[in-house]
């Protein structure tokens, strides 16, 4: 019954027991009509997700609103050099999520992992066996090579290997003013025989950026902000599905907590040699 | 099996075969122990949600980066006057769901609707009968009035009626800079009758903020940004529940299509005699 008496002036309506199951399909209601069909299929998807989230948790007002301030505060970190939401995502293992349901691989296929903010478009196409190192900072030499084939153990010719890693300092060139720019980059094209070689420093773990709201979740969580050392790659070829992947150090600390959940066995190498070899298989589109 | 064949340097690991379902896991096992136990709970039931979400809708790379995409600009549009997050917030209908998940009132008492970013705190407090109109714009004018109530018919003495709302042109004061500060606002307290009355004009139907991100949501959405004539009040006592509220004007547009999805039909009321009787009934704490 409706919380108000009746008065001569007006009568209101009896209270509809509405319950949050009510609300929730007036609410995808609302939105059952999009222009972009898409759209609105993710955003009938998301509300649903969002009330089970809340409904959960039994989310409180207060919770509410700190989350609105959290999320007001990771967009207002975003500038030209920082993307907090990609941070946010890569953090709470979205990313890679997002990674496996996309790559969704065939078996015999290399693990995909998260392709991370510090990748540039473009960088310079080099010789087999040249390498990326433009600044000289020390570090470990380290040879990579192998071989691009598909599924049936054939080479590709004509693969691209899209490299890049962070230099003996633990910086990426785009986090250090004292490096020159596309230090720690290249671009490699196999030829026939499918082989790939080039030379580098052995990767350092890092810290992913720790000094905003995510890096106060994470430390609310008892996270911490570490990535095990790791060289980067993207390996495409025409007729396959590039994979975007990562050759981690096996004796680098944090494989079993790597802050974004990149890690996967099957990438782990043993760098201590100074000489990997390692073959990307790809996938036909 | 791994992507890779055995090399004399290296031996890769066998690729697990690892699901989504797995990487969940993980996950949520990485935020198993937080500092703020509260934290670490609503993150986890977070991560679930979201995960299902994008399991659900098969979300693709470019997706997911127009969701980062939008979600930066909702961030980057707050400002001191403007909370876009919020308003993301409200027409999901996710801000009604939390007030829905938090009053969960007892049968009799008044329904609760969302609070809208709109109040200030503080307003004056007025003598019963006193106008909150400041400005004289022109408008219908209303009388509100009615009994603050316990669940057993019985008068509430020092209640606090906060109320506020736009003005004749449809703005509100924060949103005006021709309205004089605080114009349309105040508080009141009820005497041991519980009763309450107040002059005020007739509210106006009107668009939330539409020319940012959120807006652009709406539009891809099919939805428009419009909400039917209400006037605001929080109603409080020591000893109850505060109950967050509006009434509306039941010749209002938009009543089926409120953009925050904040309608109930025992808050539709009849202004076009200039006088409504309503009595508001609060819970024991």
């Amino acid at each position: 019954m409706v919380g108000s008496a009746p008065s001569p002036e007006t009568s209101n309506a009896p209270m509809a027991s509405f319950s949050t199951a009510d609300h929730l399909t007036e609410a995808l209601e609302a939105y059952a009509n999009p222009v972009n069909a898409r759209v609105g299929e993710i955003t009938r998807a998301a509300i649903k997700h969002l009330y089970a989230f809340a409904e959960e948790v039994g989310l409180t007002r207060e919770e509410w609103f700190a989350g609105i301030g959290f999320l007001t505060a990771v967009g207002q970190m975003c500038d030209e050099q920082r993307q907090e939401f990609i941070l946010m995502s890569d953090t709470l293992g979205f990313s890679m999520l997002i990674e496996m349901i996309n790559q969704d691989a065939a078996e015999g296929t290399t693990d995909p992992t998260v392709f991370g903010p510090f990748h540039i478009a473009d960088a310079a196409i080099k010789e087999m066996g040249e390498s990326i190192v433009i600044d000289d900072q020390g570090g470990s030499p380290l040879t990579l090579s192998g071989t691009v084939r598909n599924l049936d153990g054939e080479p590709i010719e004509g693969a691209m290997l899209d490299v890049w890693q962070n230099a003996a300092n633990g910086l990426y060139d785009v986090q250090d003013p004292d490096q020159t720019p596309m230090n720690m980059r290249g671009r490699f094209i196999t030829a026939a025989d499918g082989k790939f070689s080039y030379q580098t420093v052995r990767p350092i773990a890092y810290s992913v950026p720790f000094d905003g709201p995510v890096g106060a979740m994470l430390t609310a969580n008892g996270r911490h902000a570490w990535r095990p050392a790791h060289t980067h790659m993207v390996v495409s070829a025409d007729g396959y599905k590039p994979i975007t992947t990562h050759l981690f150090d096996q004796e680098s600390e944090y494989l079993d907590s790597d802050a974004v959940f990149g890690v996967r066995e099957s990438l782990i190498v043993d760098m201590s040699q100074g000489v990997v070899n390692y073959d990307f298989v790809l996938e036909p589109n």
